[in-house]
């Protein structure tokens, strides 16, 4: 047996999702979308409040533009549903059916489909037998969900804050210094923050990024065997997810006092994370939130450390829509919620990171995360 | 960031994957396919060490059947690739590439691709605008890695025997009354297994679904707010991932001596197992495994309650195939690994699963777990 623990704690009424599915609907219209078919991932949870277990017995949300919502689940899991009958009808298949066929069945052949961004491939290849590509367009999910998705509600980033500031609290822990960190493995730092997450109110730990000097040169290297000591720079970036929604932060410590090339770098780093967040605002674009980073980076004279885009959005997912890229630019847009997460990397000496949430506003960028931003110096 | 803990904890050296990979090719001569796509899951750590996270970010290893494999990978993952340049060569993308089309520069198009199962629906969406269905027959990537996947080697069934023992262990403290159940509720205790998968040295907990009394009659029931009280019958099903292979397991205890009809059925289960492991030999077919658990419990007179397959192969995942299901008749073979777990469920009252992991060799099953497998009465 296998089952993985449903995150979302409270679950919004019937009219939420009722609502939710008839704006998906709407999106279809716009998009010339016939059908839009779900299966692991967030828009299930997020259309029906229903988290399917990451399996290879299918769980599919078919949603004709014109016609009634099917939710095909295994037997086995159909008592885990919580019912919505005016949103979604219950198929429940048994061990020795074959669900795809049974999709296949329910709706005629669409001209377009769109498929949810997570749904496992082997789903899809399967489908292709029904409805080969010549005749069936296929299309992301996204091109449906992306509009409602990324725009939270009220209620959302209500969840996005509460997420944010039991992150908060656990980045304060290490900037007081109650988190030991000399003598300890990153791993054991990266254990110790994991807990932090947990008993501050995350139902999981998505990652908690531990790397110390030359370490944190690798953007997205975990955590391992390397001794913090003295002198150190270490880069902490971790978060979670609460009540279905997430967490991301990351701040650095200083093990004494930084050499001044880092405190140097420091300075260009918390000023570029400073211009991507007041660049997040309703109306730009979201390449601006990476041009406005990267040119303070730029001109600070470390625009070849910085090796990677300036953020990803948040949600229901750690990185969703919309991405903080150059080349990327759709307008953002009063509830996109997102990271604004610079770096500075020098390849075998050390690296740096600053990150908050943000969720755009009609009154500007809120802060989801509001730690001191400084270079803590600690020890 | 986002980043979660690669699983492998001593990686085998280049000659382990070279051999997998000149294997996987043999597999794809002899299934007529051209060219295997693996992305995120477990292919991608089996054929070339390396895990990829599960992002937006696309990591795909492309392997043409005649021609060098390459590994498409980000630019900022990158060094996290231990390299085997005689199996792989390391693509690396930038932030600002399509890497779809950069896999579909690698290769001609090809007439028959494998597409691992659990690479994200996106990017076979993406796959289908270079290469529609119509001129590209898309098969499963089992077709390609079944027969290697399934057939553990020696190593492969070492890891798979600590895994297992480790989740022993923690049955073993159930079974002694260590972990306090009376007064609890079901998720406190799940919490309190899973802190003990990870102290036994479990890398990442799987699940650990605890079901009291009537919670226990729906087979995925999670763990829940529901108090455990004197009298429950309460089953405990576990397991985890250990230096990349998995466990899992499950136990029931009754608080207080059971009822008789509870007795009764539990004798019926315990028998129903042990004639599904013995059936589980090579040559037999996985569907034999099924009939003779379900024999025993048709027999007893409760073949009305229990509503699954018996059973599903277990290694670096925790369900991957071979199945142990009606209608399954792949003749097993040495190295296969996979659960026996009948179960017998009244809805209302209680259920009961009786679960062991075992690996099929010339010998005869090779028990993974060997915990005691009476209902142990506690209290």
């Amino acid at each position: 047996m296998y089952a993985r623990m449903t995150r979302m704690r409270v679950a919004p009424d019937s009219r939420t999702f009722l609502d939710r599915v008839r704006r998906a609907r709407a999106a279809m219209e716009r998009s010339d979308v016939d059908l839009l078919l779900v299966s692991v991932g967030s828009d299930l949870p997020y259309l029906t409040g229903y988290e399917a277990m990451p399996l290879e017995r299918l769980t599919m949300l078919v949603v004709p533009r014109d016609g009634a919502a099917t939710l095909v689940i295994p037997r086995l899991e159909a008592p885990r549903v919580h019912e919505h009958p005016d949103v979604f009808t219950l198929l429940p298949w048994n061990e020795t059916d074959d669900p795809v066929a049974l999709v296949a069945s329910l709706v005629d052949r669409p001209r377009v489909a769109a498929v949810g961004d997570t749904m496992w491939a082997r789903f899809l290849v399967e489908l292709l037998v029904h409805w080969p590509s010549d005749t069936t367009r296929y299309v992301r999910g996204t091109v449906v969900m992306n509009e409602l998705r990324m725009r939270k509600d009220v209620a959302e980033i209500s969840a996005l804050q509460a997420a944010g500031a039991a992150a908060d609290r656990v980045a304060t822990q290490l900037q007081a210094g109650e988190i030991k960190l000399v003598g300890r493995t990153e791993a054991a730092v990266s254990a110790d923050i994991s807990a932090r997450l947990l008993a501050e109110g995350h139902d999981v730990v998505n990652f908690a990024i531990v790397a110390a000097g030359e370490n944190a040169a690798s953007p997205h290297h975990h955590a391992g065997e390397r001794v913090i000591v003295e002198g150190d720079l270490v880069l902490c970036d971790f978060g979670g997810t609460m009540a279905g929604y997430c967490s991301d932060i990351t701040r650095c410590v200083s093990l004494g006092e930084p050499q001044p090339e880092v405190a140097e770098a420091y300075a260009v780093l918390h000023a570029a994370q400073a211009a991507g967040v007041a660049a997040g605002v309703v109306g730009a674009n979201c390449q601006d939130v990476d041009r406005a980073a990267r040119r303070v980076i730029n001109d600070g004279g470390f625009g070849d450390y910085f090796i990677h885009r300036t953020g990803h959005g948040i949600g229901m997912e750690a990185h969703e829509d919309p991405y903080m890229v150059e080349g990327n630019s759709l307008p953002i847009a009063a509830g996109h919620a997102f990271s604004v997460e610079p770096g500075i990397y020098v390849p075998g000496k050390w690296g740096m990171r600053l990150e908050d949430i943000v969720v755009a506003t009609d009154d500007g960028p809120l802060a989801m995360n509001r730690v001191n931003h400084d270079l803590v110096v600690l020890g």
